[in-house]
């Protein structure tokens, strides 16, 4: 299937012709082959051929039309790493660096820049582009396509070099699970005095327990429905492990910082809070489908906070890099190849994979690949 | 009318027989006269003559069983100035000292204290007695009685000294109403950096406009429901004022700070968080009789906190009373004589008061006093 939508109003490179997987308008999240031409390659853009790309819960919350409807194909994917193979004359980077990219590929560009991006927090950038299916505001036009396909154009300042010591697959999912956790502890100072709750030991979790370990906090509590996964959190860094109703009573006013993955609509909010101690932070990384309901006086009685958090800006990104090799932090993956995405989707969705599904192009070599 | 209930399973001071306005079982919270014999006076403790007590939301949600039944008569009032009469061996003050006390009056005492206590954050201490209708915790039995009365007896760190610069009945408000406000305001950094938002113009609001002028923010916007508040707004500080659905969209992502001292159930949090910029708080000062519910992507898209602040410490109450007096700030207040009381009440319930009543002991008098 070939469509001109792509690019939407934007100019196209005819001469291009990058191949993917998209979700299309009720297709109830099964993913179709499918291709466009990308934009012309801009002076500052790259362009990268993609090795790997992990199965985020938001692919799967946007094919499903889970978070609305879908009015063209569209590509999935915010977790990619690959090779840059063309390079704009601005470009930061060289011809086989090998890079990655997660949920944003641009923000203000040139010399009118928002505040925002002036303190280097682009994240909160209002012109931003998040990496699929969102309108390009660089006034180029298009529309972005994301990385469950063969090839990706973006802002180079969008493309982080990756340390030697990691590997293309398990780099992959530090672009979105591990910055979305990496941040917050950032933020918010876990180090030796914090005893941090992770709710939820799955894709996000199961790195933010390793970025607490390597942080040092004094504690590091795993808060899961599934007994089956208490090894494994031991195994991540967790000192304790929290399972049922009797234990989160004897948790009241523990925490100083809790993180909280969990997007379904099983939250009870007030039992989060309860395990609160004063002046802390209840950080939201995922988005429940259902609203956030809570007594006020879990709140006020203790000056506890339930904060959002989301992603993380690019200097964030390169010291999460930084620090991932430094400390021999790594996901937890399971590879499968691109033409199984949509099994992989499926997996990811009933939470079956232990902890990252990252999908590769080219099984036989890829993994060991290091640039 | 007397009983002998007063002092609870502690030991009472048969001496003393200290007289007030009691909230009893039933009353609908028409306060009574009613007499109790206090505690004996303890070597760190000291007796108040009480000039001054101002007169609080919460004494009107106690009163009137709001918060729960109560089991037997008991005397509001948290916002007292008065002077010491008597003291014991180990007190801070002097007798003839005029001082103010608030809505704590014990924490952990001796040598076994706690971290919170240790931290100069006595509010979140475990072991605190907050001013009236609260079991000690100090091992001497007896339950707090308020400062609608003639006198009250307090450990001296909790009677705290009152600049000269500062009269009695305008001294009164600053121990709850302006605590309340001045301590999010510290905490989260209110400066010329900021752009603060104040959610409900009362005996709070009217307190938070003036810190926040004293504090140089850039903007300060009163957000109210009476557009008959608005002159008496900006005279107080404000530099905006918000009242309809109009302004607050116009005001998208515009706040850095909110102070929110609403307990109603007209709150609409969904509007209030779509004012708050990234990385912003949205503070909680009073209890919402209804619980809280939001979508969370008002949160997660922008890194914003709900976040409750409950009284300060200590430290805080002694450097607002300093800030206040360096910086001319002093309440609008209403003054009414103590047998005057219940129709006080029944104003502050109706929300007429501009901006507080203080009730006080002796008119003719008292409004001169200083130390």
């Amino acid at each position: 299937m070939f469509s001109s939508q792509a690019g939407g109003a934007g100019e196209e490179d005819k001469s291009a012709k990058f191949t993917g997987w998209a979700a299309v308008p009720g297709g109830n999240g099964v993913l179709q082959k499918w291709s466009y031409h990308p934009r012309p390659l801009a002076a500052e853009e790259v362009e990268i051929e993609i090795s790997h790309c992990g199965v985020c819960g938001s692919d799967i919350h946007f094919s499903t039309e889970g978070w609305g409807p879908i009015t063209r194909p569209a590509i999935p994917g915010h977790e990619i790493v690959g090779i840059v193979v063309k390079r704009g004359e601005d470009a930061s980077h060289q011809i086989g660096d090998r890079v990655g990219v997660g949920c944003l590929v641009s923000c203000c560009r040139g010399t009118s820049v928002c505040d925002w991006c002036r303190k280097g927090e682009d994240q909160f950038c209002q012109n931003k582009t998040v990496t699929f299916s969102s309108p390009y505001k660089d006034g180029r036009g298009g529309i972005s396509e994301g990385g469950f396909a063969d090839r990706i154009r973006v802002y180079s300042d969008y493309a982080f070099k990756i340390p030697k010591e990691i590997s293309s697959p398990e780099a992959a999912s530090f672009f979105c699970a591990g910055i979305t956790t990496y941040t917050p502890l950032k933020r918010y100072k876990a180090g030796p005095n914090t005893r941090l709750g992770v709710i939820g030991i799955g894709g996000l979790g199961h790195i933010a327990l390793q970025w607490a370990a390597a942080m040092g906090c004094r504690e590091i509590v795993a808060i899961s429905g599934r007994d089956n996964k208490k090894d494994e959190a031991f195994r991540l860094g967790a000192t304790k492990f929290i399972n049922d109703k009797e234990q989160i009573k004897e948790a009241a006013r523990s925490l100083d910082l809790c993180l909280c993955t969990n997007a379904s609509h099983n939250n009870n909010w007030e039992e989060y809070l309860s395990m609160m101690a004063p002046l802390s932070q209840l950080v939201l990384l995922a988005l429940p489908e259902t609203p956030i309901t809570f007594v006020g006086s879990h709140l006020v009685s203790q000056d506890v906070a339930i904060v959002g958090s989301h992603l993380g800006s690019k200097g964030d990104i390169d010291e999460m890099l930084e620090f991932a090799a430094k400390h021999g932090i790594r996901p937890w993956i399971e590879k499968r190849s691109f033409e199984d995405c949509n099994e992989a989707m499926k997996d990811v969705h009933a939470g079956k994979p232990r902890y990252r599904i990252v999908l590769e192009m080219n099984p036989s070599s890829s993994s060991t690949s290091t640039s």
